[in-house]
This record gives C-alpha cells, sequence and structure tokens, in this order.
C-alpha cells in the first residue's frame, strides 16, 4: 500500500485493546491520520498505550478525544458501546464519522445511534481479525493485511463517509465488504460464533475431567484438542458481549448443530459405519473449498497440524 | 538422532498411506532397518509407494512381506486389521513382533491378539501425529519428531520386545508412553475423537447452510471456522473406524460435552454474562497450560491465528 495523502486530519480510538492499538499502528505505518487521539477508561491500559507510542494524544475522558475529531472509532467492547455514544455525544464535531469494531452489528446500531446528534454518520464496522491476544501489548500493524473488513450502513447513510470508513481498512490491508447488520450477525454466527462456543465447551468439559486424565489432556492435546483451545482463548468479556448481543442467531444455528450431532451420535451408537463416512468426505470437500479460496493456513509445519 | 546400527533387519508394512509411508521413510533416514517390505492390497497404491522409493520390495501379498520379517507394523484402517492378521498369521516368523498405528487400541487387541501363533509378540502402537492429507505421497519423515507415540502392551508381553518398538518410534523421533488400552481410548476420546466429531458436525451443518450464506462461510472462515475444517479434513474410512471402534468411550465423552454445551445454550438464553465469562476465562487458562507444555503450534502467523 502506497501511502497517499491522509484520508483524516484526526482520528480518535476510544479503547485501545488489541483491534485498537492495531488499527493505531496500521494508521500510522500508513500514513492515514495527521493526528491519533487515544482515550480508555482505564489508567494502566492509557499508560502502556502512550509507552508503546501508539497515538499522538492519550486521555482517560472520551469526549474529549473525540473533540475535533473526523473519525471515532469505537474499539470497546460491545456492552460499554451504548455508554460511550452517550458519553461523547455532545462533543462530536458536526460531520464526524463514528464507526466500530464490534463483532455483531444489529447491536451497535440498537446502542450507538440513538445517541448520535443529526449531521453525524454512523458506519458500523467489524474487521474479522483478531488472536489469542488481548491489550494494547498485542496489537500489530500487520494484522489487518489479508483479512475481510465487513461495513454496515443503512442505506439512508451519506455515501461519501462510508466510503472513507472504506478507505480507512482499505489503507490497512484489509478487503472490504458491504451488508446489512442482520445478515452479517447470521453469517458470523455460524462462521465464528458457534465455533466459538463450542470450542469454549469442548475445552471446559475437558477441565472437569479427574486429575490424572487432565494432565494427560495436556500432554496428548497435539491431536486435535489444541486446535480448539486456540480458539478458545480470546477475551472472555468480548466473547461474552458477543453471545449476550447476538442470542438469536446464535441459539437458531445451536439448534441446528445438535441435531445434526445428535444424527452423529446415533449412527455411531447404531454402528452405522456408512451414514459416518458420507459425513465425514462431505466435510472434507468443505475444506478444499477453502483452500480453493485461499482462506487456510499456509505456514503451519505439516506434523503441527490436526494429527489423528 | 544419530544413525546407530540398525534396530531390525527387516520390516514389514502391512498399508502404506500417510503413517506407513512416513514410517518407511523415517527408518530410511534414520536407518533403523536393513530392509523395507511394502505390502498393500491395492495395486495402484503399491505402485506410487514403489515409484517413490518407500521400500525395498513391495507386494499385493501380506504373506509374502512379513516372511522373514522382524517386526510387522499393520498401517491399514482399523477396520482390516482382523482380516491382515488372519492373512499373515501362517507366514510370521518365531519370535517376530507385530505392532500397529490404529487410533484405538482396546480393539487392535481384541482383533489382532486371537490371530497370532505363540511366540509372536503383540505389541500395540499409536503414533499421535497426523496431517488433513493422506495417501503415500502425502508421507514424511519429520512427521514424528516431537510427537508422542503410545505403546499398549499387555503386562505379559516380552519385555524385550516391547523395548525394540520403543526404540523404533524413539528413532523416529517420538516421545514414547506406555499404558493400558483402555485407558488410551479414554484419553484420546477426549483429546481427539471428540473434537474430531464435533469439527465434522459443524463443517457439515454449515454445509447444509443456503447456497449463499455457504458461499461467505467460505469466505469468512478465517473467523474460527476454517480450524474446524483443517481437523474435520482427516481421512473419511479412518474416522469412521474411530468412531465404530472406540463407541463407548466416545458417547460417554460426548454425553459430558452435551451436558455442558446445554449449560451454555442456557446461559445466552437467560443472558447470564457471569457463567459465560466465567466459563470463558476458565477455558483461556487451559490454552496456557497448553503453550507452557509446548503442545501449540509455534509458526502461525499472528494475522492467520482465531479471530472474533
Amino acid at each position: 500500500m502506497a501511502n497517499g495523502a491522509p484520508i483524516f486530519d484526526r482520528v480518535a480510538l476510544i479503547g485501545i485493546g488489541l483491534i485498537g492499538s492495531s488499527l493505531a499502528l496500521a494508521m500510522r505505518l500508513h500514513g492515514l491520520s495527521r493526528h491519533i487521539a487515544v482515550s480508555t477508561r482505564s489508567a494502566p491500559t492509557l499508560a502502556t498505550a502512550e509507552k508503546l507510542n501508539l497515538g499522538d494524544s492519550y486521555t482517560l475522558d472520551a469526549a474529549e478525544a473525540v473533540r475535533g475529531a473526523d473519525l471515532v472509532v469505537i474499539c470497546t467492547p460491545m456492552g460499554a458501546q451504548g455508554a460511550v455514544a452517550q458519553s461523547i455525544r455532545d462533543s462530536l464535531k458536526p460531520g464526524a464519522i463514528v464507526t466500530d469494531v464490534g463483532s455483531v452489528k444489529a447491536t451497535t446500531v440498537r446502542d450507538i445511534a440513538p445517541h448520535l446528534p443529526d449531521g453525524v454518520h454512523l458506519v458500523p464496522g467489524h474487521p474479522i481479525a483478531g488472536t489469542e491476544h488481548s491489550g494494547p501489548e498485542a496489537g500489530f500493524a500487520a494484522l489487518f493485511p489479508g483479512r475481510w473488513t465487513i461495513l454496515t450502513p443503512s442505506p439512508q447513510t451519506d455515501a461519501g463517509a462510508v466510503d472513507k470508513v472504506r478507505r480507512l481498512w482499505e489503507g490497512c490491508g484489509s478487503n472490504v465488504e458491504i451488508m446489512t447488520p442482520e445478515h452479517h450477525d447470521r453469517v458470523l454466527a455460524i462462521t465464528s460464533h458457534l465455533p466459538h462456543l463450542i470450542a469454549y465447551t469442548i475445552v471446559d468439559t475437558a477441565d472437569q475431567m479427574e486429575d490424572e486424565t487432565k494432565e494427560e489432556v495436556i500432554k496428548f492435546s497435539a491431536s486435535g484438542f489444541r486446535d480448539f483451545t486456540r480458539i478458545a482463548a480470546g477475551d472472555p468479556v468480548m466473547w461474552r458481549d458477543v453471545f449476550l448481543t447476538n442470542r438469536d442467531a446464535v441459539l437458531e444455528i445451536l439448534g441446528r448443530f445438535n441435531e445434526d450431532l445428535t444424527a452423529l451420535q446415533r449412527a455411531i451408537r447404531k454402528g452405522d459405519g456408512e451414514m459416518l463416512e458420507t459425513t465425514f468426505a462431505r466435510a472434507r470437500a468443505v475444506r478444499r473449498s477453502i483452500i480453493d479460496a485461499k482462506q487456510h493456513i499456509p505456514d503451519v509445519k505439516p506434523g503441527d497440524e490436526s494429527a489423528q
């Protein structure tokens, strides 16, 4: 990505965890904003952000950070979005754009939109990127290239505002796609939220085994279990908010999953090898599609892949 | 691993898929056998093995391969182990050792032991290693270093025979642990078989989505789903046999999993954020234990890890 003129004069980041800090570094690297104002309500986190030189100014007061900002990016856990919107409403400059990075989008609209004054543009966003780490010290500029960011503006939103947010994410190296909040939440329920819920469950099931077995679960984790623990290592507060906010879509897809699992369970109990083999062969074909779509992990050492 | 004197004069590999071919290459690399006899009942597979120069002799007749062998390694899917044992029984030399690489061990003992003549030593084994690929062209010598191989001999088994099989796997770079077949099957049910069953289920659930969503599931798979597809990409016949043979242990652990999943489902429905957060935090701690035990994937690019 060649650096052109900055897209923004002043960007305010409210919340400076993994996504906020990665965005700060990526904006800096690609020259996307003349000034980056960093705000978080935790003094130690703010001190860490300042030590890491993530921004140009630092404050515990979100209202102060957004004053004069062209773009405000709310990077807090989703449960805090409403309170943040309320605290900044009177300090937003006319024509400012507000976006966020939350994993559920219908609630962003519900929690943030009512607080914004006329003339301020809401462009909800979700960069589908992350690691198992959290906090400002986990951020890195290379988090976004090759990943997708989904924007969910309403059809009435100012096209120029949507375009600027798109250019921000593209400037960070991300691909951008636009869809409705409801569609986003349905797609993410199956691609992200259900997998995480299942992974959390299986890790917890193992954690409740007898002590001796538990030790061996760790020791022999390379046989499949390990992959689940990586998925189940995200920030607990963020994931709590995901399931609280995308409840309906998650429960719907969980219902389908339970049906399918029950069918496999019955096949195992009855010794129906044909049903098992057919299902497993179908799943393998899906894996091939993902490799064809270049959304796999290309550089895992072969011996470290999932084992039998 | 320094090459010493070969442990065996003649090793017969019955079945030459991912594990058989990897073992052939590792034995060759580390000089563990003077002669490697390769046998499979598929003529095209045998031709591939020969083109890849995996052994010193090749035959479609398992009985011929085992004649004069000090060690016979049965590397077929588990469903074929009984038939293989029956077909080689009259050709085994006195004092020969028979081992296998199956993912379930109680059935190895049940299916193979009754066919072996007196004076032949059975040392069941399971190298916990694999990739999503299968067949002789998928094999590579570096599959075993850093992984575990579990041996499940009976207490009556000749100690010298057990030691030779241990040295074979250690010679390939694997760690070796000895336990009972029943204990192995319980541990693997949680660390490997349940994760695979769950992964197969979730991939299949996604595969049944409406066409438009299905396309997006592939596109946005990096958000968690992709990791499941890797786990669900193993050989369908091998996995069918795993679930048919380790039925009781899998159904038992699946029962526990279902209880835990139902509890989380109820927490989501009721909006019990505290329960969700506590469970997720516990799972994250398990991940830390695995990293401490050095059983994680060290070289995944950060941006390619599980994302929100």
